[in-house]
């Protein structure tokens, strides 16, 4: 098939201004939480539909930003378990653009990204629903951001791995043996219930003690927090630290230092117009 | 150390809009492209600067968004060796903070991944300069939301790596074998040139010949394309479409069937106000 088509296709990009039609839907990720952070490209979005389903973890100051006349759902999930089933979301999505409403569907994060939005996109499909997908930033890049630290580093290391704490059959399984490396960096979503079991793995495979990990929690918002431990203490640490907002955990980075002590970065920040 | 102290520090956060005080750094990702990709927060950094020092792929529609005023100062890199050295790179931020200049770093896609972001935040903290960090939306967001994918997804992979193709010191190594099992997903950048190595590497591990691959070129602007092929297929599909913009390389992905076939999605598409 290769053979016969070698040629790269030009579908149709998303590239310029969004604008949304009736029956269609956009799917677009929200960023971590600061309102700042949405592309311009989800702020029009935001604007222009109709109707938004959005996730658990979109923030209020971004839904604020929504078309007054929007109806806004919340189709939250929790972590280990539906609140709204994902069948449930695909089906009204499907409705709300089938009555020839502009959809929105507002993911946290970046929507590409352990958002279960193949499984929209293939409702859509068989709907035959026009969509477009709006990339957002994800925890991973704001929470890197906010501990002065970049993902890769020459000479450190060259790749970077995005995984999950839990998927719905309970702890996700991953390649450890990698993951335990020294230098090795990653960054674990929805992390906060399975340390001691990601802990314990790494530990089996050869990780050391003192591995840094840094968690961070509600990334890039006001009341962001930051706990710089090892992979030693990591359970205990974490538990001590009562953290209930979301939480990213890294593998392999430490804040840089001079993140604790620049407090000129403060005159940085204003509040939001 | 861990144990003396266990409790989460408040770093000051950047949430919030940006206010770019003089002698000041902001480092902020533009995205793949698309100026509408950018965040807010960049969009008032473009607005805010006095200088901006921006690399080879930050798009000429983003710099239009520059403050006129504005000094830009192209510090380019090309792929396999500097124009403009990272030494000096740092040495001008550094410069243009300590004489009192509001100065911004754009970088492309997002400023934590394969930027050299660490070098530079260090030059400033040597320098005792205060920046804050704005994440980008990563060219692999963009890419596979322009194949209609997701990174990850239920029953295939809980995990995405994000590697590059090539470092310094030429071909990157990665764990080749832990990439070569079926369902893994990887996004490679600055992938074009390394393709035959990558192919060699994969295959003696033991990937199949069928395993789907991806190549995005352009991500997000008017002009992508996109090549779906296989590994077998890779080097000769890749030589064929002599793509010459930044490309992004996936593992493991194939575009969504409908990206091609749904023709509605250019009603979503108008020009940029």
């Amino acid at each position: 098939m290769s053979q016969q088509m070698p040629q790269p296709t030009t579908a149709p990009t998303t590239a310029g201004r969004i604008c949304l039609q009736p029956g269609q839907v956009v799917f677009a990720g929200s960023g971590p939480g600061d309102p700042e952070l949405l592309t311009l490209k989800a702020l029009t979005a935001l604007q222009q539909a109709e109707v938004i389903l959005f996730d658990r973890l979109v923030s209020p100051e971004i839904l604020a930003l929504a078309n007054p006349e929007a109806v806004l759902e919340d189709v939250g999930k929790e972590g280990f378990g539906p609140q709204v089933s994902q069948h449930d979301i695909c089906d009204r999505l499907t409705a709300h653009a089938n009555a020839g409403k502009r959809v929105l569907r507002l993911k946290s994060g970046d929507a590409t990204l352990f958002g279960r939005l193949d499984e929209e996109l293939s409702a859509c499909d068989d709907a035959g629903i026009a969509y477009q997908i709006v990339p957002g930033i994800t925890a991973a890049s704001a929470a890197v951001a906010g501990i002065g630290q970049s993902l890769t580093q020459r000479g450190r290391n060259s790749s970077v791995r995005f995984l999950t704490g839990h998927d719905t059959q309970g702890f996700a399984d991953h390649d450890w043996q990698a993951l335990a490396r020294p230098g090795e960096v990653a960054a674990i979503y929805m992390g906060k219930k399975s340390t001691r079991f990601v802990q314990g793995r790494l530990l089996m495979h050869g990780a050391t003690l003192a591995t840094p990990v840094t968690v961070v929690e509600n990334a890039s918002r006001a009341n962001q927090r930051i706990l710089e431990t090892t992979l030693e203490h990591l359970p205990t640490d974490l538990a001590e630290a009562r953290f209930d907002g979301p939480a990213l955990t890294f593998l392999g980075l430490a804040p840089r230092a001079s993140i604790t002590t620049q407090t000129e970065i403060t005159d940085l920040k204003l509040e939001l117009a």
